[in-house]
């Protein structure tokens, strides 16, 4: 058995993790921490998980993390780089489900998130939890930085364009939507349902922090610098991003085709039939990314749409599927949800 | 493995048995009828089934459901009557997920869902599917009357005090509110989107179906006749049903000691701490009731909270529990998903 | 002109004065205040009224309320008790959105709202604003105490009943389900978007503050001390509250005239044909109150359905209503909104 | 008084021009047909109009709708064309909130609406009802076209960039979202609240009946042809249009001063200021196009984003403001409500 510890679990990428790990043949789930919380049973934040999940928050001292093999952090950023150094050093793998280690130049790293990175080094040996990109890197990684929810649906999306140089780099687009539990738990006038409900709009136009971590993506995909323009937009619906992603196409190629390829292998991406719209419920609760490549009116704008759940393959749930690498499990191991629809 | 065929496929309940029969370890999905869809792959209508349900629609005629060890019919009212005795006949076991064979007394059934029954002595010998009071009739039955939503809740919440005789049965309340989903897949103007959302009614309140079904099975906990007030109401979000439950106490009894020891040993009825609220999305697609009791302000009237997610312990789900107990199998298998929460 | 002054204008009952006042042919709106937001324009934290409301809020120095000729208190409970007299000095018609003085028992208040009066005698003179049962005394007042969102539609639905003696007194229900802006615009986890939407509970099941407030209107039109239950729910909707009443007939007595004949002069009370179920859309934006009485099933128990716009005639719409009343001006003034369908 | 008559009113753009017009002081409603329900008060099937409108729906025949002064075609498209010319020859002006008369170029329309144009000499006639771009022409106009929602959106956002030459009009992106309402009062499985409610998907990616319709616009502002790519979306809420639109800047301008100059003079356009994101709610139920003007990141991209409720300013709010046009009223007359927030 997998011995595995949460910090941080009040947040809604911790009880999704706990909800998957409660299912998870092969883990013991030893910890969860919360300094606020400690002592209440996490069943009783949580009732979904009543009979489910036995543990109580701890405080960080009482939890012995150390003692754990894996360690995911579902922290605010900063938090994750305070503390890796000492469980890696224990043998501890750890799984940052922050952005503390998905950048790799720290200085945009530092401009974006607005505080000095607390260990250099280990950004540099950290791997990008992305396993269709970097699955055997992440087999032998301690130090994982699972990626972002906006920069998997899209990276994914704009994955198979850039690798063949089937569309103009100059100009690329991601008018990407996401539903709400993105913004987590924490209480925020714009996030109330009053608020949120009933209501759409862009925000963050001027810059978000998953821009220049989609462009660090899009750049190694491409093999040089993009221009890159990323819109975020709030859904009133709780799970789920949309991305709809638009380029110019510069290369003959039967983008259907393209796409069936580059995933053929992959379990957790499923590209739809030419003509499709994948839908976020299709994949609520799930661990896929659905895609579907359109080329309007025969001109020559390629369209691609990419939905994901964000909490599961956007956080926890490719949280989980690097877990299942890294420890040599079948990566569909408590990963089997059908999306739940209706 | 258990030979499973699925009679009326294209709804939401039957989307939701194959969600959990995808999963179950010991079912081999053998066939799924819709006479109008008949060649169109299942997965293609519902895609959150792709790459798990490989099944196409077909014609009842291609089904060769006498070749199965148990039939669901989810199927409108009125079908099932018709074609269990044949499935019976060769060896079939039938679950209807409709109403043909809930209730036992024929003329108040003809009454309610204004056709003749084709078939009264299988009413006789059907089994009320609702284990928690019918377990061991459950284990030996050919034919099983699954139980309605409302039904389910709300005879689940009122179980304890009427067995108990702990109210005054004269006027007993279920205030009971659905999720949409309660209304079906097939388009209709007040179940649209732009009707439902935001908005919010009582409906049926001259009389609805599960009026009869629910006061049968408290006149049966009571043993004795009940006067039983039922009011419904459409709730704008998908999967749930919230039953308050209102009576007068009658007896000198702890209400809380009452239902835990009641459901001590139910897997499926969850007793919350005294003081506590059940919320829907703590069951959203688990197999789950959850229930608390409360007594307020000291005054002489209980109130029952009770919650189900409709699909699942208020039909499909509890379907599955049923074929589960019939084909002695661990009464869990393939019901062990955590309510989704977010 | 009747130079309008409002307390606290940064939460939803604040918010909805301003749009129905901004078209009052009669108002001039002069000030409104809030400490923390002092210097921002109003429209920007509510970009709905850009163009129709130039005001910015001002501190309460700033304000000079009292030169206005009415005050409107949208503040949290405790504030209007602090600085009605000075203003009531000053000759300045006061109106409390809160309930500082809707409960008359002070013994009663101070349980309830957990702290001492400020000012009990401005208490015995204030006048409950619900204009249904108190226009006359409305009409010379100088205070008025604005009635809760869900005391006005119980105590609507219940007045015909009570006041004719139809019904059994010792127990009274109402079942209350509300939209979350009844929660106010404060930043809480129970009313984020991701915890209310798709989601559905009751709440204060063991005691709420408008359980005393309803029970003082009804035990006023009966009489008689009653038995009453309150039991309130959260609606995954924006705006609106559906009560659902029951009681037990005791007199042999035509009910829908009744209300019919109660209501007819009531220009914002709707009571709908016979076998009719109001919708909370169909008031959605009005200050109406929609109401239907049911008989289920012949039996001795009679159903009242309520709905209003919790933030219109359950609380800014009421308000002014009350100005009207209270200024001798058409009572409809600035109340003619269409509910918002769909 | 002007007489009105409405052909086809058991829809949402037809509710919604009685909510508008029942408190027009200008307007005499004459008559509103569907044979469907003719007999029926409008107030039974819309109860928010309770008391509000008196008219049953009537059959055409009943209606001699020449004798009114304008008549509203609120039906599907190919009814206005059919009947427009009785009525133009009887002296009464037609407004169409179909797309009839849209479409200047027969053989396009006749491509995208897959029939043949009943009169193609009063398409040329018709004049299309945008007032920012045709007021003066809307002035004297018989036969209105009244634009489509998501043309609306579009064609505003676009505007001031290709009057200005800003923008290379190669690659011109628009990334539309509407809520549900847009896709109408029939009954159909995608638009139950079941399937759209929680989700979101793009659909018509191939081809959308606006996307002509939009195009003949831009090309007029521009003067040129233009390469255009639309993507609708269907967004989980009943009001309201939210149009993304991206293109790449080829004129050093100032944007934000260009599109607050363009707008100076329109009442129902709110530019709002630089960094700004515009709300759906901030527009639902109001005649009112908010628009914001973004260039991320100092990149050539100019990012415009655009708000309407698709049943106000998209539909039935247009056309009223079309008829102040028409009958020299006030243009704002019967639309001043303020945007519903919360």
């Amino acid at each position: 058995m997998i011995k595995v510890g949460i910090v941080g679990g009040t947040g809604y990428t911790g009880v999704e993790l706990l909800r998957l790990l409660a299912r998870h043949p092969q883990v013991e789930l030893k910890a969860i921490t919360s300094r606020k919380e400690a002592g209440m049973p996490v069943a009783e934040m949580f009732p979904n998980l009543r009979g489910r999940v036995k543990l109580a928050f701890s405080t960080p001292e009482e939890a012995t993390l150390e003692n754990c093999n894996v360690v995911f952090f579902a922290t605010p950023n900063g938090v994750a780089m305070q503390q890796a150094r000492a469980l890696l050093d224990a043998g501890v793998k750890v799984i940052d489900l922050a952005a503390d280690f998905r950048i790799k130049d720290l200085a945009v790293w530092e401009q974006w998130y607005k505080m000095e990175h607390a260990c250099p080094d280990l950004v540099a040996e950290a791997v990008y939890g992305l396993p269709e990109i970097n699955r055997a890197a992440i087999r032998g990684a301690r130090l994982i930085a699972n990626p972002g929810c906006y920069p998997t649906a899209v990276q994914l999306g704009f994955l198979p364009l850039l690798e063949a140089g089937a569309v103009d780099t100059a100009f690329l687009v991601a008018d990407a939507k996401s539903g709400v539990s993105g913004a987590g738990r924490k209480p925020e006038t714009h996030t109330l349902f009053a608020e949120a409900a009933d209501n759409f709009k862009a925000y963050a136009v001027g810059g978000h922090r998953h821009w220049p971590e989609i462009k660090q993506g899009l750049e190694m995909f491409s093999g040089k610098p993009v221009g890159f323009t990323f819109v975020p937009h709030l859904l009133p619906l709780i799970r789920g991003i949309h991305a709809t992603l638009y380029a110019r196409i510069s290369a003959d190629i039967d983008l259907q085709a393209l796409f069936e390829r580059r995933y053929a292998d992959e379990v957790f991406v499923d590209v739809l039939p030419a003509g499709s719209h994948p839908e976020t419920r299709s994949v609520r609760g799930a661990n896929v990314c659905r895609i579907a490549v359109h080329r309007p009116q025969g001109s020559d704008t390629v369209v691609v749409l990419s939905v994901i759940d964000n909490l599961v393959k956007g956080a926890a749930g490719q949280a989980v599927q690097n877990m299942n690498i890294v420890f040599d499990l079948p990566e569909e191991t408590a990963l089997a949800d059908v999306g739940m629809l209706p």
